[in-house]
């Protein structure tokens, strides 16, 4: 599955549309940030995709998790949010 | 319930030993911050509890929101972490 990235410079509403995109698509999907900004524009834009996915009778929750990642030969620990509909 | 406040100065163990402890004491928690470095603080508090209740057998899940509350006559948008047990 591809993971979303997302910067602290990602619109919200363009990453909502994208997580709920691929909500529609796979049933679930990953958002991945790295840094307090990146991470506040992707759980701001997981809150947007509920909010459209509800619409829809999907409701959501999601899973954080830390993860090391190496970007330029070093490494960063990335947080990852893996969104799922509610169990 | 109360509400577990975090700013972006809370420390992540801290933060998460509270909400592993009232996981514990009541199924469910929830945890308010207000801006990106509150937001990332509060998030990375989660995965470390997360890891906790793991070795206790209970697995978490998390469901984000948006709450509009007043700060000294101002409103200001806070996300709201609820975080519940894997249903």
């Amino acid at each position: 599955m591809n993971v979303i990235k997302v910067s602290a410079r990602s619109r919200t509403a363009a990453v909502a549309g994208a997580i709920a995109g691929v909500m529609r698509e796979a049933h679930r999907a990953e958002v991945q940030a790295i840094g307090a900004g990146a991470v506040n524009q992707a759980l701001k834009a997981t809150i947007i995709a509920k909010g459209y996915l509800e619409e829809e009778d999907v409701y959501i929750v999601c899973t954080p998790s830390f993860v090391d990642i190496e970007i330029d030969g070093q490494e960063r620990t990335a947080i990852r949010l893996l969104i799922e509909p509610r169990p």
